[in-house]
């Protein structure tokens, strides 16, 4: 492969995270599916915003939150997303520049459609239920992607969250397309398993004809290949991709690579908000995999980054990731 | 006195907080004040941002933080501050009205004038420095205050920062006029030394004549009274207002009240932030006092709302303050 300008590019929704708790009891009378993530309309983002506690807000969005930080871990990363011409739209853009990112996709104008928002709840038990209005991210389409950026970037970084926006679907699939013409790989999360389900023929497809390195939960992987069973499911996984990772919570992970399997335990951590754990884990893994490291440290990055977002609220870190950087030069290769 | 419809009336600035973490290096090259609060311009505003680490959003205002906590941990409070009418001011009264605070000012129409926002850089020895764009609060007049309100709260409580914005200054006044009227108590904050030294003279005319319950810390009392000695400014403040209360970070506080002097020692934290511990002391406090438990109690109440609130970044608590209701429910009176 020839050197590339970029380590990363992610091609993800922007969105702006509202954080605030909320007891189970709340989840149940408003209709939430716990630990979800639910798709909602403008009418809904207001009356459910109405009924939130008092929160906080930070810039969100799957990929974007791994762009944020595996640019904080020193990896050369691009994003492309899009935000309104709004409040929270430079709320956006200010996070991810000011972490590193490279962010060259055009504001939405002329419009009256707002910067996409998450609404999150989060339990006693720190597990996060949220609901999403896309707003802005739906007129993401492949004018949108650059080809020459793709090209420029080792790894191109695609959320399964992009496939509810319909004209993204299509920006996805080419930036796919042109990511493996370029001789790149293309890395994919399957980002929510009901996602996986509203979409599974496609998303199948795409794994099989499209990904090389997939993220996914234990949740996510038996739903796309319907199972019970996250072996067997993992198995599948293997035998389709060349770099299958699987985060199981606290049970650790594994990395499925052809012949090699990699467990890795979680780290420690003070559990307060697990928003943007997996994220966060992706992100760890993609910057020492294109430092040259090898899986078995990737997967130990990625579990300390993720240790790092879910011990406050919210789903970036907040503050240097100077000790990860540190332990990530000392890992062997 | 006769029953009141609120315990507590803030009036204060209605603003938006950005905390994002910072090394003394960076205070120092943006020119800034460590551990002050300097007013900005909307130019300087932008670019100062620009300047930041990617960070997190939350209402803020000192007096509408101590609301916002006073109001969760049990008191029946209200807010009068100004704010634009746009996403961080629909932001701004969600989440006071969440915390169960009454809202009813107009928000500033008809203007390009947004909501105030207050860019706080958090060192590593927890220290905040503070930038604020005033924004649609210096529209905030006399004319925003409702007698019959003030007159059906026991505590007006204003914050010094409201001196800044010049038809605020009139607002303030105007407020402990009436209060004072209706036979109600006004509680003041002199809220940062340098506003202090800003403004001595109207302080100084203003605690001597028209204040009950006065917050400040050292530096604010040392400020007040042009010594060097906390003591003697102590002293100074307990011949001038019924209550005086000095806060002293990791020292703990001392309320002195006429004949009585009460210290308290600082509740044990791991301090991430000390953004908003002055205010949340001073919702403990008013909250306790005028739940009619004795000063000592108050005292008590207010360290462990502080200490609730520097363990994380951000000036309001995350989550119920249920630990501190019951603890002030089972506190002798």
């Amino acid at each position: 492969m020839t050197a590339t300008r970029f380590d990363l590019l992610g091609i993800g929704n922007a969105i702006v995270d509202v954080v605030a708790t909320a007891h189970d009891s709340d989840i149940a009378r408003l209709g939430l599916r716990k630990g979800g993530m639910t798709l909602i309309d403008a009418a809904q983002a207001v009356s459910l915003y109405d009924a939130m506690a008092p929160g906080i807000e930070s810039s969100g969005g799957s990929v974007g939150n791994s762009c944020a930080v595996a640019a904080t871990l020193g990896a050369r990363v691009a994003f492309l997303g899009k935000v309104a011409d709004d409040v929270l739209g430079r709320v956006f853009r200010h996070d991810i520049e000011a972490a590193g990112v490279h962010f060259p996709t055009t504001p939405l104008g002329g419009s009256e459609v707002p910067t996409a928002r998450c609404l999150i709840m989060v339990t006693p038990d720190a597990q996060r239920t949220m609901s999403t209005y896309l707003g802005a991210c739906v007129a993401f389409s492949a004018d949108d992607v650059d080809p020459a950026l793709v090209a420029d970037a080792a790894i191109t970084y695609l959320e399964g969250y992009l496939f509810d926006p319909e004209p993204a679907q299509e920006a996805f699939r080419y930036a796919a397309r042109l990511a493996r013409q370029a001789g790149r790989r293309v890395a994919l999360s399957l980002s929510d398993p009901f996602c996986v389900g509203r979409h599974r023929a496609a998303f199948r497809e795409l794994v099989r004809d499209q990904t090389d390195i997939l993220f996914a939960n234990e949740a996510e992987i038996c739903s796309l290949y319907e199972t019970d069973d996250v072996f067997a499911a993992a198995a599948a996984a293997r035998a389709e991709v060349a770099i299958a990772v699987i985060t199981r919570g606290a049970a650790g992970s594994m990395v499925l690579a052809g012949p090699v399997a990699v467990e890795v335990a979680a780290e420690p951590a003070q559990v307060v908000d697990t928003t943007g754990a997996g994220d966060a884990y992706a992100a760890g893994f993609l910057a020492a995999l294109t430092q040259g490291k090898n899986l078995a440290v990737a997967a130990l990055l990625g579990a300390r980054a993720a240790a790092r977002v879910i011990e406050h609220y919210g789903a970036r870190p907040i503050g240097a990731l100077d000790g990860l950087n540190a332990a990530l030069a000392g890992l062997e290769d």
